[in-house]
């Protein structure tokens, strides 16, 4: 059928499995075409293309409400939804965004991009239902990655004591971003081997009966041995003790099987979990070969081969860089430690995972419990090196507060995709980062501005023993630099002087350094002389370099790549006036009060007006101000 | 024994039980004595004396690492760690901090506060000991309510995958802070009444060694119901899913059944957990027949009664007059719903609860849920009202940002216990939630001056429908002011003269506004007219009234009870230089870029200069400098 025909997912209502088996290879064909040239998260959505199929034809949307967790997983549902039309300009600026978006379509109850809410959700959305006792279904989908999260557990914890009607459908797809791990993982494990449960079940029931009755303790522990049969069988033990009726497992590539199961579960009153294995990459050979979580989410690559489409010859990856030199520091300092949540393919970390294997924790998706692992590092005098996205790191701000700067302890936090990040949009924009850590008593943190001021970063931050630093670093690659042979240490809260200039200074730091000094070059040529200073301490200031700057009263800029509420320029606004610098022209230009959307880096910079062009344009005028007050 | 004399846990090596036994009446008896003058955790550490003894019998500490979850339950450690002779000054500024601390004693690894930390600590310290080829031990005791919470679960999941040797001493006490909450706790309740499982276990292993063998996959099968028993009768399946060797249930007040635990556990590879059943109070009538939590942490009491020592006739407690608003607003508007993670008493949600039942959610420790929940409940039009105290919301940041305020959702946050809390300390101040929440996008935060303002804003919260909503309001009890009998909407982003002036401003909101016309009146006397504005709305700001006081360019002085990078004076500085009022005096007073202590809050305050004296004393200074500049 045509896909862009589709207006809403009523039409499956009639179809037979045999033409939904159609219609799922025409999606899949659809996801693989228009994801060649898009990118975007091509595994997990070939691995739910029956399953959302199922859902929508079992349920009925929006009035039944379908919660999907970390949300990268709802191509399928957009286009049974009606959004087909839109797919050309997926995660693409002013396009359709690549989790659900409740502006987009009143199918999209609830907005994600962080992994383990949906139960939570789920469960505030069940409470509402029978407080207005209202009839629907409530179906969070959830894959076994973000189950380990912490909220997803205390979860599963207070909807199994509620007993709310609820159907968690579990979508097992043997692998979330990366392997999967820890014990929740080795419990699923079991269960895809479980085989024949239900036929094994039923017989040994019988077999039970036959036992001869004993009396005192033992009847009664007979009767408790019968009720554990299936608890057993289905080793779906742990999630019946925490209260659900565990269904499955479940192949989630089979209509017949899921129709069947979610028929079974829309009648079982209390909370239900339909545990559903999928494949992720279903149908696409390149995808289903993937053993690494490369084909999680790409960008655009060559349809017949599979052949990602690379611009040629880039500099190294950040992520690289960082996790490569503490490698190299890791050969001399056998403290070093690494810490991933989940993210080892993201942070590159398979480089110093082969060569420490012992050394190395990916702890699963779980910010809190990596934050505090590695403040128990630190306490033995070990060195944690902590590699967490910054949008992830937000979920471990109470362990940053409490357990880690509180004891001021040795924690290197290596905090990757700072700034903007580009088509994953607002549930990733790594910009609060500034904000939620500069008032944290103890920390250092720091930025540098290209690969090779990194590397020496890495090296300050492994070799600092004073308590916790951090050093943001942005997404994508560096810039291309000559890279120094040796190490060095730079000293603690210096700045460096980048550009000379005596009627006004910018002071930034990392992605922004590139705008200042194309800037000052610009002015330069009309007459405007800017100095530019790497700020790459955020925390602690280079008091010595900023109180020069305002004794000499020249205009100031600051420029940063995070929300400005509270964030660097905010700290320079502080110094000043808690100095008596009253008197002191200071402007900022920063990310704006809001939620930034999806799209290309450049775009989004344009549309909040942090350009060139608009530094030029700031500059100018505070030039015009200091000749004013001269 | 004289347990002033104790120096360190080395003396208990040599003790038989029954000398044991008479040491912990000893410990008993002093802590109910020193307990009842400076108040404390009493409940808690009255459950653990027979534990701490017998941990610190069996363990050679600080060789091995003993984790007090929360915290507040280490009191007897302090007194078999050497420092009994401190008790006097227990909590108080200056004196003997409530929870570990590791200034205080080589004994105190690890430094809490916050609940769940002590599994994922506690896996830190194991990895290290591991690295290093050490050998020793790793005990984290964690009661029943703090495994609720998610970090945990995130933990004992990846505990249970690494198979780490460590021996985690659940102390199960039936209650935590309040009656607890969840699955979790209905599967502990089940452990609890096991009874004879040794023997039930013997028994039936031995009865099913009688079944005949079958074939096929029933043979396989019935190995595998071989191997739930253990499971099954002593009821520990939960944990043992997750890879621990379950030991226990043991009761917490026989050393003969620790040690033999205990001992046991030494010896055993891998993760254990020992289930140990502890009462709260334990000795002490009053406490021990407490069911509502009002033991838990106490002020002074009468030894002899247990009658609390109560200031006469205070004004309601903060915590009481939002409750009981929000209580009042329910009966008209059924949409309202009231979540707590596990603080129905801290919070006041007594009455709140026994009135609507089931509006009245207490999730168990479990922040992060809480606030999704929350969330979830908002995008079906339900009026959730999220209780919880500063310092615990810092758990919930992402939920906050991700869930709550990007998706724009009509949350009521209930602050509790913001700004400096006195002897609960550094873990407990709530002083950090200006600095985390005013950069978020969307939310409204304010705090009131006085209970009835309180009043009106807990009403214009539940009536705003723009988006997220908070109202912070501190520890303790109200001023005493007489309450409107009418509920009245305080328009967003209005503040509001207290007192005019035309020499500076001060802007302050809460709990120092009376420091704030105090000074002014001080000030007055010697011919310097100070305006005070109660500035409610820490954002959005009153841009109106801010303008307006810029325009007349008279000094301006912030005051808030609240971290200051990042915090209302930020916002104030921030306005100023974005809307070009360059030549402008702002100072600001606040909580410095430190962690603060335990001790009373005005000592506290005055170490650290937040007082009348220094307002008056800067404010001379500010309005110099206008007369200079007029």
């Amino acid at each position: 059928m045509d896909l862009l025909s589709i207006k809403d997912p009523s039409f499956l209502k009639g179809m037979s499995n045999k033409e939904l088996e159609v219609l799922s290879q025409e999606i899949r064909q659809f996801l693989i075409e228009k994801l060649s040239v898009t990118g975007g998260h091509i595994g997990p959505n070939l691995g739910v293309v029956e399953l959302t199929i199922a859902l929508h034809k079992c349920f009925n949307s929006p009035k039944d409400k379908i919660i999907w967790d970390v949300g990268h997983q709802s191509y399928v549902h957009k286009i049974l939804t009606g959004r087909a039309c839109d797919f050309d300009s997926l995660r693409q600026f002013k396009g359709l965004c690549g989790f659900p978006k409740r502006i987009e379509s009143e199918h999209d109850v609830w907005e994600t991009g962080h992994s383990s809410t949906s139960l939570s959700a789920a469960m505030g959305m069940a409470i509402a239902r029978d407080l207005k006792k209202e009839k629907s279904f409530v179906v969070p989908v959830i894959g076994d990655g973000a189950l380990t999260g912490g909220m997803a557990l205390e979860a599963l914890n207070h909807i199994g004591h509620e007993k709310k009607d609820m159907i968690v459908i579990l979508n097992d797809n043997e692998m979330s971003i990366a392997p999967n791990v820890g014990a929740l993982h080795n419990i699923l494990g079991q269960l895809r081997t479980a085989g024949k449960y239900q036929w094994a079940k039923d017989e040994l029931e019988g077999l039970l009966k036959k036992i001869p009755a004993v009396g005192g303790v033992l009847a009664a522990t007979a009767e408790r041995i019968k009720d554990s049969l299936k608890y057993l069988l289905v080793s779906g033990m742990f999630f019946e003790e925490l209260g659900f009726t565990y269904l499955g497992p479940v192949d989630g590539h089979s209509f017949e099987g899921l129709f069947e199961n979610l028929s079974y579960a829309k009648k079982t009153e209390g909370p239900v979990l339909l545990h559903v294995i999928t494949k992720k990459g279903k149908g696409y050979t390149p995808a289903e070969r993937d053993t690494k979580g490369t084909w999680h989410g790409t960008g655009p690559y060559k349809m017949d081969t599979g052949a990602f489409v690379k611009p040629e010859k880039a500099p190294p990856a950040w992520s690289s860089l960082v996790s490569e030199t503490v490698r190299k520091l890791a050969r001399e300092d056998k403290r070093i430690v690494a810490i991933t949540p989940a993210m080892p393919v993201g942070s590159k970390l398979e480089g110093f995972a082969s060569e420490f294997p012992d050394r190395m924790f990916d702890v699963g998706i779980a910010e809190q419990h990596a934050a505090t692992v590695a403040a128990g590092l630190a306490t033995q005098n070990m060195k944690p090196f902590l590699a967490i996205y910054s949008t992830f790191l937000q979920r471990a701000y109470d362990q940053v507060v409490h357990d880690i700067c509180r004891q001021n302890l040795n924690v290197f936090i290596g905090i990757d995709r700072a700034g903007l990040v580009g088509a994953d949009g607002e549930t990733h924009q790594g910009v609060f980062d500034i904000a939620f850590l500069r008032h944290v008593p103890n920390i250092v943190l720091m930025m540098p501005k290209d690969e090779n001021e990194g590397q020496h970063m890495v090296y300050t931050a492994l070799n600092y023993d004073n308590g916790p630093i951090a050093m943001r670093f942005p997404r994508g690659n560096g810039l291309g630099v000559p890279m120094d042979e040796q190490l060095k240490n730079i000293p603690i809260g210096t700045w460096e002087v980048l550009r000379r200039g005596v009627d006004a200074a910018i002071l930034t730091f990392g992605t922004t350094i590139p705008m200042a000094m194309e800037a000052a070059e610009i002015l330069n040529k009309q007459g405007i002389s800017v100095k530019v200073v790497n700020a790459r301490f955020i925390k602690p200031l280079d008091e010595k370099m900023l109180t020069d700057l305002l004794d000499q009263n020249i205009p100031l800029l600051t420029i940063e790549e995070a929300i400005l509420q509270g964030g660097f320029g905010s700290a320079v606004l502080e110094f000043a006036h808690d100095h008596g610098y009253y008197n002191q022209v200071i402007d900022r230009i920063g990310i704006p009060d809001q939620f930034i959307e999806h799209g290309e880096v450049s775009s989004l910079l344009e549309e909040i007006g942090m350009t060139t062009k608009e530094v030029v344009k700031r500059l100018t005028i505070l030039a015009r101000k200091k000749q004013q007050r001269a």
